[in-house]
């Protein structure tokens, strides 16, 4: 074969690997892999750097399908690179049970996944904050140690979601010329050619955010190279229109929405054969063309050695904070300081908001933790995010730890996926709890690849008071304690509220919330102890005088509530104690006993106070507990006249009490 | 005063009503009111179509604040122009509890306010929903009835969002060019410049999409005027950047972020009078002027008048059938039709997904139903939403009924709103249910504005198979169900589907969320009735043998596996009943009686089915209810290997009673 016959077939063979399995599966997407291959195989064999056998070297190049429904691309290349994760026996179980090659590729299920995508738009705003912590890295440990290219393949989806325009620009503002997006510019969508629904010139909107932009025939290997080529020596991102045929070499569906979502049939799949001179079975490869593939995954790997060659020569201390990093490992030191600040809020017992609280805890934690990187939604001084520690990053200077992510909450979230992703930091930021809703598509990818992403969502209910109730969060804790693997923190105090972080930030898992107050709120927990309360995700926090008749649970800013609901109902000689939630995923994690202990064995009241929905709290109280809280939206006005008018005050806790019990 | 300086001064007056109302407050956005004012001036002076004292006059222009947080412009506004429901006592009640006024306009606060505005980019989006509604309105009902002109007013911060992107490219793509967007080109946003965090060259952007663009002097009432003459004569919508100072008049704090959100203080407002050589005190404003701008409200409604005049001599079917749409009142026959379905649905009892069955009940409604305006996210085919009356609307051509929104979930919601809110057409349209994350933040302002949207939310648990986590929905019923005034349907067989459509289009005050199956499922209601079983939210679809020792309560596609156990358990001799809960909301509203005979006494066990997070169901099943369902995120495969993955099956049922009864 001549050497552009040979690079034909080795995007054939992407080609005939995705029909093939999506044909076995019985479901699936052929029209990406068949019309990108050329793409793919372009990008993986002479520009993207990375090492098959060493999968989780730092500093190889990154490549994000966003486009995820052409998830069989990917396995096929990882396949023919000799990922060991992929191997043809999984190629063949695309989409079944346990297969690590489920319908849309999931990060974790095999090595050289490197996100998860399939929610149209995801994968380009974690391209985004991949390429971002790619510079902050590399402004930190230079070229020697990080020098790397993110790339993201996007399809016409991608580039009609909201999110886009958020992560491009974002990406454009701040000059990220190491990013490079390659477009599967084929006209074709679900419902049938793009211009049924859109007529947007792409290429104009990605210059008018301060990209470069290129356009090839994405079926032209060498048009294709020589556009990567121009792209990599940009000092801007880059956006690569690469022209192409949904389906490529299917000749009956080719080109048509047909060839998107479905297997080809094995009539169609036949023909496609013989369009493109595929001799070879179902799931075959011939040696020749799968040798080719899996040199380049040898000769790939040379780049890793030399870098570790580098590596090896840098200061050692350097070295072992830059792997120390990597890890996800806290620097030592967290804890002793986390006890002494509690120890001085005890002595101390401030009356602050707090989203001020969990400034004054980021204070300390962001002068011992290098590695988090924070930032707010245009909202930062609201959101407290920014601690004395933290410059700005700007275009082209990225040796700042703090983001100014603009009004855009979307990419915000799901440009920290991609920096937890990439490694090396711990991203934090804030806007409003109420919009958590912009985020949310995003926070559920952040639960669902188990991410180390820190949502600072303050103004965390009415007590937000004037801006009323497109501000006010409601039925948002609820909501957010509902998206599984998340973890919703609501700290009561300044004490709680760095216990919170704590457990934020040890979470290596998992992300968390921190949903925090506009108002100030007093110290609650003086009782002075090292142990973190909040990990336990509901203690009592104020015991009765004697065998409790009435237990009353409370979160974040309603404790102070149901502290005074205590009082009253003690000085009446009802024995009340009050429980703390901080956290309801932690406590539903704790011991069946412990958790009887906090929940009490039924003879005691049960009531509950937060200024949101009763939903998710009937497994607390029980369905015949009293909640005291929101059954609706809010309303503009100033904080105490809200919790009047909702009856959200221990007046009510204190009737409510003694209705039932007279009752 | 010359015209010029009357005009000047007309702007002033909204200024200092804005400010004072603020400073009054205490708290809210000068920065906006005191920027927009030359721009709100020449607006609502020489070109808005309206009519103070017939404010819900159909065929007004719509004027939408989507930069809502400058509430103080419109409220003096609509103050200055007459409108009954804002007088000055309501300006200076600005932001309190219980004040038309409040922080951000509240749709149905007062006349005047088309929607309601506050969370970044909306109202751009439901702006582009009532240009669409009118040209739609427009091609049934001809030039002399609808006619209209749709104007924005948006901030930097509304641009930066995501969702304007989306909504920007189906108006460009549907050359809405009744549409005008004026942006309030300051420069400013919370944190600082907008150059802080964006550089995006707005007007190339919309131009990317096809709109006309302009640019004036902000603060030259003349120019404005000749950009807004110009945008009127466009093909195309037009963005008008108009080159504001923000907190313009203010010496020491316009162009600067200090104005935009705070009061201006005592000194500074003092200093801006005189700046401005305004010599009137707080919410001052002299006869002249003001008389000046009642003169405008009186000439406008000269425009209405004509109106009514060219409305008398149309034809009275006509004109009773634009009547009866724009009151939203259902044509007659509904009723009778859908019984007529439910009967033959009962004689053939067919296996079919709930999202046929939808489609099957929307064949009738829309033959019935003129005013439906279908849609879909570009999942027209999975959706099921297209129906045989529909024809596409598509560009300069509104005759149709589908609309496809392209790949855009939030800018769908949010323009669903405001075709809504423009009246005439009840919209529906659909995606994935987890897509429900992407539009939430606009489902969440029609539950708050109480429009009737209907979101067909298809694919709605694990039973969507192999596409796996990414697309299976686990938490979103829960979360859906946890949004104020929100409806959410989740129907077990045909005969429901039918029945929720029937709810969700009665419900002229709350949106509805139909949550449908992809998977086929049997006829399980066989009763003939009439009555709409499903408005009750939860009722006994099947009862036990006798007196019932256990109670399954399921939603959707469990119901049928709610069967199968409750067979196999009563074969074993378990009398088990069967409830079905197509809609948690209804059945939260009915009697205490009612909902006493379905949830039962205690002293029978309860156990729910439902393929998503226990949460919610504790309020049914109690806190020692059993739960089958889902606790964390979904898997990728084929539906019925899940569902025996995940433990969602009648044997786990039978078993969990068992073990729980032999416990």
């Amino acid at each position: 074969m001549t050497t552009p016959e040979m690079q034909r077939s080795m995007a054939n063979a992407i080609r005939f690997l995705s029909a093939d399995a999506v044909e076995a599966a019985g479901s699936g997407h052929p029209g990406l892999p068949m019309g990108a291959a050329d793409i793919a195989t372009v990008l993986f064999t002479r520009f993207l750097t990375f090492d098959p056998k060493q999968p989780a070297w730092p500093d190889r190049d990154r490549f994000v399908l966003s486009a995820g429904h052409g998830s069989m691309l990917l396995y096929s290349a990882l396949y023919l690179l000799g990922y060991d994760d992929i191997d043809l026996e999984e190629i063949r179980r695309f989409r079944q049970l346990g297969a690590r090659t489920a319908g849309h590729p999931e990060y974790g299920h095999a090595a050289g996944i490197e996100t998860t995508t399939g929610p149209l738009g995801q994968g380009l705003a974690n391209a985004v904050g991949m390429a971002l912590a790619e510079r902050a890295m590399n402004a930190r440990f230079g070229d020697d140690i990080v020098d790397h290219t993110t790339y993201a393949l996007v399809g016409d989806g991608c580039l009609m979601e909201g999110i886009s325009q958020e992560a491009l620009s974002l990406a454009g503002h701040l000059k990220l010329n190491k990013l490079i997006v390659l477009w599967d510019d084929n006209g074709i969508t679900i419902d049938g050619k793009v211009s049924l629904s859109d007529s947007t010139d792409q290429a104009a909107r990605f210059a008018a955010s301060g990209w470069n932009t290129l356009a090839c025939d994405g079926h032209d290997q060498e048009a294709i190279a020589a556009s990567i080529e121009t792209a990599r020596a940009s000092d801007r991102p880059t956006l690569i229109a690469c022209r192409t045929t949904i389906g490529y070499g299917a000749p009956g569906k080719a080109g048509t929405s047909r060839v998107h979502g479905s297997p080809l049939g094995t009539e169609e799949l036949a023909a496609a054969r013989k369009a493109l001179g595929w001799e070879y079975g179902p799931f075959e490869v011939p040696a020749a063309i799968l040798d080719k593939w899996r040199l380049v995954g040898l000769r790939s790997s040379a780049r890793r050695k030399e870098w570790e060659k580098r590596f090896a020569t840098v200061d050692g201390e350097i070295r072992g904070e830059f792997l120390r990093r990597v890890r996800g490992d806290l620097p030592s030191g967290v804890g002793q300081a986390i006890h002494r600040w509690k120890r001085q809020l005890n002595a101390e017992r401030p009356r602050i908001a707090t989203r001020k609280a969990s400034e004054l805890a980021l204070e300390i934690i962001n002068a011992i933790v290098p590695e988090t990187l924070g930032g707010s939604a245009d909202l930062t001084g609201s959101n407290n995010t920014r601690t004395s520690q933290m410059e700005a990053i700007a275009p082209g200077d990225y040796a700042g730890r703090f983001i100014h992510y603009g009004i855009r909450e979307h990419a915000m979230a799901a440009v920290m996926n991609g920096i937890a992703l990439h490694g090396g930091f711990i991203p934090y930021s804030g806007t409003f709890l109420v919009f958590s809703d912009y985020c949310r598509a995003a926070m559920r990818l952040s639960a669902l690849m188990g991410q180390r992403v820190i949502y600072v969502m303050t103004h965390d209910s009415i007590g937000l008071g004037e801006d009323g109730p497109t501000h006010q969060p409601v039925e948002h804790l609820a909501a957010l304690r509902a998206i599984p693997q998340m973890q919703v923190f609501r700290p009561a105090d300044a004490v709680e509220a760095v216990e919170c972080w704590e457990l934020a930030l040890q979470s290596r898992h998992a992300p968390s919330v921190l949903a925090l107050s506009r108002q100030d709120l007093p110290t609650l927990r003086l009782d002075q102890h090292d142990e973190n309360y909040s990990a336990r995700g509901a203690y009592e926090i104020s015991p009765a005088s004697g065998e409790a008749e009435v237990t009353i649970f409370a979160t974040g800013s309603e404790v102070e509530i149901a502290f005074a609901a205590q009082a009253e109902l003690e000085s009446e000689g009802v024995l009340t104690r009050v429980v703390s939630v901080p956290c309801f995923e932690l406590f539903e994690a704790q011991s069946p006993e412990y958790r009887h202990v906090i929940l009490g064995d039924g003879t005691t009241l049960s009531i509950a106070i937060e200024a949101g929905i009763r939903q998710g709290w009937d497994r607390l109280i029980g369905r015949d507990g009293i909640f005291v809280g929101m059954s609706g939206f809010g309303a503009s006005g100033p904080a105490p006249a809200l919790y009047e008018h909702f009856g959200i005050t221990a007046a009510a806790v204190v009737e409510a009490v003694k209705a039932r019990r007279g009752a």
